[in-house]
C-alpha cells in the first residue's frame, strides 16, 4: 500500500540534495543518455517531463508542483532543456546549466509557447505520467503531434534498480524495520486512537533519519478498509489493527505493512493471518528470474484461495518502490512482463472480511539473480499485544 | 506564495470530512447543479475531474491521488458518475450514491473502458487542471472528441466564494494572525535554524486547530529566493527573515507572509520595506469591484517601479485562494476579468535584491461590493527582532 500523505514535522521534511553521498551530477548525466538511448529504442523523439519522480530520477530537480508551468524537454540527442519560472530557478541548485539549457519566464508569459518551441516538431512525444493535463492541453493547442505516455520509456529505466539504489532502499527499509521493533516491544495500543498510534510509530521512524513519512493505521472494522485513513477511533480489545507506512532515505521510499491483533483472537483471525503469512511466502518463493510478474500474484492468490478467502483478497499482490511509493512494476494479473534482477517491489497479500478484521503483512523484497530476497526483516509472525 | 507540502505531525493531519458544520450533501448536490448550468452555458459536454480541489468542491470526495484511476464524469445532464478501485469506494463516506452513480473497478480491469463509455459520444470535454496526463492520453486513445481546460468552467464557481466560504477562509486567516502575534512576541530568531524557526511558528498554528499545515522561512540571502525551501542556515543578526506559511480550516487555506529584520536595518532594507507596504496598500485601494485585475498588480507595482526597484519585484501581486493555495483568479498583469464581490486572493508584493535580502507583505484580501477588506490583521509594519 502507500499513499503520499505527509506526516512529518516541518523539522524533518527535507528535498532530496541536488547531490548527495550516493547521487551526483554524473547520476543524472548518465540516466539522461540511457533515457536517449531508450527514446531511440522505442523512436520516441521528444520527452516532456512536469515536476515528480520522473524528473527527480533523470535530473535531481526538485521543481514546484503548481500551476506555473516547469518542463524538461528531453530532445532524442543532445542537451535537454528546461522551461521554469524566473523565481523558482534558485530551486534547481547552483548550476542547473550543467545538466539543461535554462528558459526561464515571467508571471505574464506564456510557458507553453516557449515549450512549443523548444519542442518543434519533433513527434512522437511521450508524455510524463504525472504531468497536470492543462499543460498538456495547452501544448496539445499549439502541436499537432502523437502524444504517448512515457511510463513505457521511463519504466524501462527506473524499474531495474542499480546498486546506489538498493543500498538506499535497504537503509529504508532496515530503518522501517527498527522503529517497528521499538514500536510493538514498548507501546500499549489499548485506548490509543489510531491517529495517536500511527504518531508514535512514524516519530520513531523519524528519529531513524528517515522523511517524508507517509502512513495508514486502520483498527477493529476499519483494518478492512486497505486505505483507510487514521483517525480517532480508539483501539480496544478485539481489534486487529494494520500499520502501514514508510518514508525516504536519500530521495527512496520504504514501505511495511504489519497486523497485530489486541488481546485473544478469533480462530477465524488466526486462520486468516497464517494464510496471508503463507501467501507472503508463496510471493517470495515464486520469485525466479524470467517469471512473468502476474505469476508471482498468482503464487499469493492461490494460497488465498486454497484456504476459502480468495474473494476478501482485494487488490494486487504489489507495486514497485523507489522514488515513488507506488512505481513500475506492478505485480498484478495481467502484467506478463519478465521477473528481471534489480526490480524491486512489495509482497502486500491481504484478507479484508468487511466489518470484521482485516490482515495485510508486506515486505519489500528485490529480485536477484538467485531469486527473490526481503528487504524488510521485522517479525511477521502473529503478534497478540494489549 | 505557498506551496503545497504538508509540515505538521500525523496527528494533526486530516482529511475533510465530507460533510462538517460548513459543507453538507446539499452544499455538494447545489455545486454539481451550478457546475452543469455553467456547463450548458459554455456548450461543455462533459466535464471529468481527477481527485483533487475541484472534485472536493464538487463532490466532498477525498480520492486517493495515485496510478489507479479515480474519476468523475459529469454530463451536461443528469446524475455524475464515479470511477474508482472497489477497495477505495470506503474513502468516498457512507452514501456516495446520493450524489454519484458509483463504478468500481478492480486491480487487472481496465478503468479508461469505463470512464470512455461512461462519456460516450459527448463533445466537447472539459479535463480538471489537475489531472494526471496519463489518463488524458488513455481515454484520448478511446475517445476522439476536443478535450479542453476545464478551468475556465470550474473557476465561474469557485473563483466567488459565498458566505460560508468566506467564513472559514476568516477563520484560517484569523487563526494564522494569532499564531504569528505569539511567535514574534516570544521566540528569539538569532541562532535558530530556518528549519527550527518555522517548526515553531507551524505548530503555534497546528496548536490552533489548522491542518495540513505549509510553510516558506528564507533568511539572509535566501530570503531572496521567493520560494526557497527552509534549511540548516542559521539565522543571525543583519538577516531579513521570511516567512510564508498557512494551512486549512474545514478544507479553506490561510496563506500570510511577514518579513522581519534581526537587528539593526540598513537604509536600504528600510526603505524597501515601506515601499512594499505601500505597495501592499496601494493594491487594496485599487480593489474596486469591477476593476480589471491586472490593475491591482499595476496599482502595487507602480508604487515599486516609483521607487526604483520595478525590476525586482519578480512575481504577481496574488493569487485566488480557498480549496487550494494557488487557484483561480490570478492578479497578474494580462488578466482583465473585472474584480467582482466574493473573490478572495493573496495581496502580496515584494523586492528580492539577490545575495542581499528579499521582502514580502501577504495578506489574503475579499472583495466586496464596498472594496477591498482584508482577512489578515496582523502586525504589518517593521518589526526588529532578536
Amino acid at each position: 500500500m502507500g499513499t503520499h500523505r505527509s506526516v512529518l514535522p516541518v523539522s524533518q521534511e527535507s528535498d532530496l540534495p541536488l547531490s548527495n553521498s550516493r547521487f551526483t551530477v554524473d547520476t543524472w548525466q548518465d540516466r539522461i543518455s540511457r533515457a536517449q538511448e531508450e527514446m531511440r529504442k522505442q523512436q520516441v523523439r521528444a520527452l516532456i517531463l512536469g515536476p515528480g519522480a520522473d524528473l527527480i530520477y533523470l535530473t535531481g530537480f526538485h521543481a514546484h508542483v503548481s500551476e506555473r508551468m516547469n518542463l524538461l524537454v528531453l530532445p532524442q540527442e543532445g542537451k535537454p532543456a528546461f522551461v521554469t519560472p524566473l523565481f523558482e530557478a534558485p530551486l534547481l541548485g547552483d548550476d542547473p546549466s550543467a545538466l539543461v539549457d535554462l528558459h526561464t519566464w515571467s508571471d505574464g508569459e506564456n510557458p507553453a509557447t516557449i515549450a512549443a518551441g523548444l519542442i518543434g516538431d519533433a513527434n512522437p512525444i511521450a508524455v510524463g505520467d504525472a504531468l497536470a493535463s492543462m499543460f498538456l492541453i495547452r501544448l496539445q493547442s499549439q502541436i499537432s503531434a502523437t502524444w504517448q505516455e512515457a511510463s513505457p520509456l521511463m519504466r524501462e529505466l527506473r524499474m531495474i534498480k542499480d546498486d546506489a539504489e538498493i543500498s538506499a532502499l535497504q537503509e529504508a527499509a532496515s530503518k522501517t524495520d527498527e522503529a517497528w521493533a521499538e514500536f510493538i516491544d514498548s507501546v500499549t495500543l489499548t485506548d490509543l486512537t489510531e491517529l495517536e498510534a500511527l504518531k508514535i510509530l512514524t516519530d520513531l521512524t523519524a528519529k531513524r533519519g528517515i522523511v517524508n513519512i507517509w502512513g495508514i493505521c486502520g483498527s477493529g472494522p476499519n483494518s478492512a478498509s486497505p486505505h483507510h485513513n487514521a483517525g480517532d477511533r480508539k483501539i480496544q480489545p478485539g481489534d486487529a489493527v494494520v500499520f502501514d507506512w514508510g518514508g525516504q532515505i536519500d530521495g527512496y521510499f520504504s514501505d511495511m505493512t504489519r497486523t497485530v491483533h489486541v488481546g485473544p483472537p478469533s480462530e477465524e483471525f488466526v486462520t486468516c493471518y497464517e494464510t496471508v503469512l503463507q501467501a507472503n511466502q508463496a510471493a517470495l518463493d515464486a520469485m525466479v528470474p524470467g517469471t512473468p510478474l502476474e505469476q508471482i500474484d498468482i503464487a499469493a492468490r492461490e494460497v488465498i484461495e486454497s484456504a476459502g478467502y480468495g474473494e476478501y483478497f482485494l487488490h494486487r499482490l504489489g507495486h514497485g518502490l523507489g522514488l515513488e511509493v507506488h512505481e513500475d512494476p506492478y505485480v498484478v494479473r495481467g502484467n506478463t512482463l519478465p521477473l528481471a534482477p534489480g526490480m524491486v517491489f512489495s509482497d502486500e497479500p491481504g484478507i479484508y472480511l468487511a466489518g470484521k478484521f482485516g490482515i495485510r503483512i508486506e515486505d519489500i523484497v528485490v529480485a536477484t539473480p538467485e531469486g527473490g530476497r526481503r528487504l524488510n526483516h521485522a517479525d511477521r509472525t502473529l503478534r497478540i499485544v494489549e
